[in-house]
């Protein structure tokens, strides 16, 4: 490490908790193998084994790190099964962990991509355990490339990754209908529908996820109505307070995404809203 | 970054919890503008939009830092609305966060201070997004002041912050009055009134809490009583383990707070107690 | 610091959860007296002074650390009292904490050791309260480690520590008798018994846990039976996959100990399971 070659963020993304010392073992892991690395942590509370959930966090979230970043996320239902343990470069980022998908979202956006089974050769002097790869294999893997190995020198190349099945998306002459894919802490609830941006006052261009086969589809935020569960939305805000507390709207958020949220509270609380229910905009 | 002056930490106060993304984006961002600065995590576990709270834990916490430390506090809920963002230095720190009063506290310890408005064009490339100034505006204004540019070169200056109402505190010829104004994970309850120190083995000298037109009260630790909801204590004692396992106690906390406490428990839980309690000292 | 000679990190261990702002504190003063230590938490979420948890959650994970780590260990029920505060050295790592047991197992698996009582004078300028010398005392103490001072320059030495109980463990022919020790936040059940490695295919070796007057015991994975409560488990695995998702199986986890876990399941929630429930192992 030297003043002009910091060392790039390892960043952790599990569903490990952060009750136990499992998160903690990692960071030992790595400060042996990179003394220095800073390391940032994502999340460690995506639901356990939901492979999904870890996906769509990490396509949010890469965008904000530096160039460099290695990205070691463990969410691993097939640990110990013969699914891959890979290493990947894309966008000028790495990315370790197992190929189960959970790739899937930001290599998606981000094209290009290389990729290498880790040798298990690359793991622990203490060896390889059946049941924790992050610690034994994908810690090591993530810190060496950290302190600058090649991706060529952790394993074989390989040519294809595991994909998810796609969001749901069905466009009708009169209707984008999506699925809720995501609530947060404050119960905001968030939709897959894609990234939005507001073209003037009143235009948005949503742009679908990860469908490279699609135009952005434009429409107006004052004549488009948004329906979910039993709730209808009569517009498209900007911000919680263009509502009332206590009020709900449908909003863009600060990822781009069209959100259901109440001003300073809970969507998913009150208007009892869960992963999976459709969501809806009606465009006339 | 040299060894003869490292980066000061980023010290991050929210209320976005640890499930999501959130608190990473920002460690991104601020890694991207000040690479290596040690991020320090106050808590993440704010009420959701409770100013006052993240306003008395700012307040009990800052002096523990190092010189130079920069405390990021987002508990905002006036997000998209007409508040401002504010980058503040005062008693040696920098304080970076929205104008709501969560440096109210603070900033009536440490006295003068001197504060900017932030120029939106110091936003992320990626620009302002209406709903998340944490990570877009904040972050990259706390990483500028650990990476050294000066306060004046963030925005305009501002003469005047936004105050808290102040707590309850009232005194009489035979009571002084206040109120429960925080509780801990170990379910300790903790008063408003103030920094409490042992004069000697009995005498407690009180400095009431961001009230210099009041001197501190002088009184005797083993002849005041301390009444809480339905509950009444016969003196305050200054470790648990003067009373019972299992025992509740009035005690002088770490911080110089009147705390009531369960030696081995949770106050809040066995004693039914909760912000917003009245507390009374009785002096006779 | 140079880049010869990083600095070790400091891990913190404690009771004190994430909701308040006092594992923050003692970061603050750690940064303030070796800036540029990293710091990592092991886990904040040791159930209130349950110090055989904290005990047993650092002997699994102290091995996966630098040389050099610094574990600060604040799981201190007799805070104030007559408890005495160490610093310890052992197998290249410093412990520093309370003398109530915290450090029994690590130090029961490492052997050798060197221990001081920290000299009071070594607490923070603002002086040491009776009630968190985890901020006051334990963190000074732990970042002057870091930064390189000798354990001898903290305090007097002292031959004798403070021990726990044993752990549940009874031999006959035909069983061995544990108990559980541990649940993780997966709900996977961890038992006492000590660490396993695989000989062959079939064959496990078990090292009693603390127990160095015992010889590891052999026995045949596909012969032998465990039950825990009312449940008969009827070989032992080597990974989760080996069940079907749902179902239920004893393991040799990734710390080496007989486990009881669901694969993508919670073992806890399903077969109802808690810390102390006993476990055996049927020889025959």
């Amino acid at each position: 490490m030297s003043d002009q070659h910091p060392l790039p963020p390892i960043v952790l993304l599990t569903d490990f908790g952060t009750q136990d010392a499992y998160v903690g073992m990692m960071k030992g892991v790595i400060q042996r193998l990179c003394p220095g690395a800073p390391m940032i942590d994502l999340t460690h509370a995506i639901p356990p084994q939901d492979v999904r959930q870890a996906a769509f966090v990490l396509w949010t979230a890469y965008p904000y790190f530096p160039a460099g970043s290695v990205f070691l996320t463990v969410v691993d239902p097939g640990v110990g099964s013969t699914r891959q343990p890979v290493a990947i470069a894309a966008g000028g980022f790495h990315f370790v962990g197992p190929d189960n998908g959970v790739f899937h979202d930001v290599l998606g956006a981000l094209g290009e991509w290389q990729a290498v089974t880790i040798d298990p050769a690359h793991a622990l002097e203490s060896g390889l355990t059946a049941t924790f790869h992050g610690r034994d294999l994908f810690a090591p893997t993530a810190a060496r490339l950290a302190a600058g190995a090649a991706l060529g020198s952790l394993g074989s190349a390989i040519e294809s990754l595991v994909t998810l099945e796609p969001d749901r998306f069905v466009i009708t002459d009169t209707t984008i209908e999506g699925e809720i894919i995501y609530i947060d802490h404050f119960g905001n609830v968030i939709s897959s529908l894609g990234t939005c941006a507001w073209q003037d006052e009143r235009t948005i261009a949503l742009t679908p996820r990860l469908r490279p086969d699609l135009e952005p589809l434009t429409f107006d935020a004052e004549k488009v109505k948004v329906t979910v569960s039993r709730y209808h939305f009569p517009r498209i805000t900007r911000t919680y307070a263009e509502v009332e507390p206590g009020k709900s709207t449908a909003i863009i958020n600060s990822a781009g995404q069209l959100e259901i949220a109440i001003n300073q509270g809970s969507a998913r609380d009150r208007l009892d809203l869960a992963v999976g229910n459709r969501i809806t905009i009606h465009l006339d």
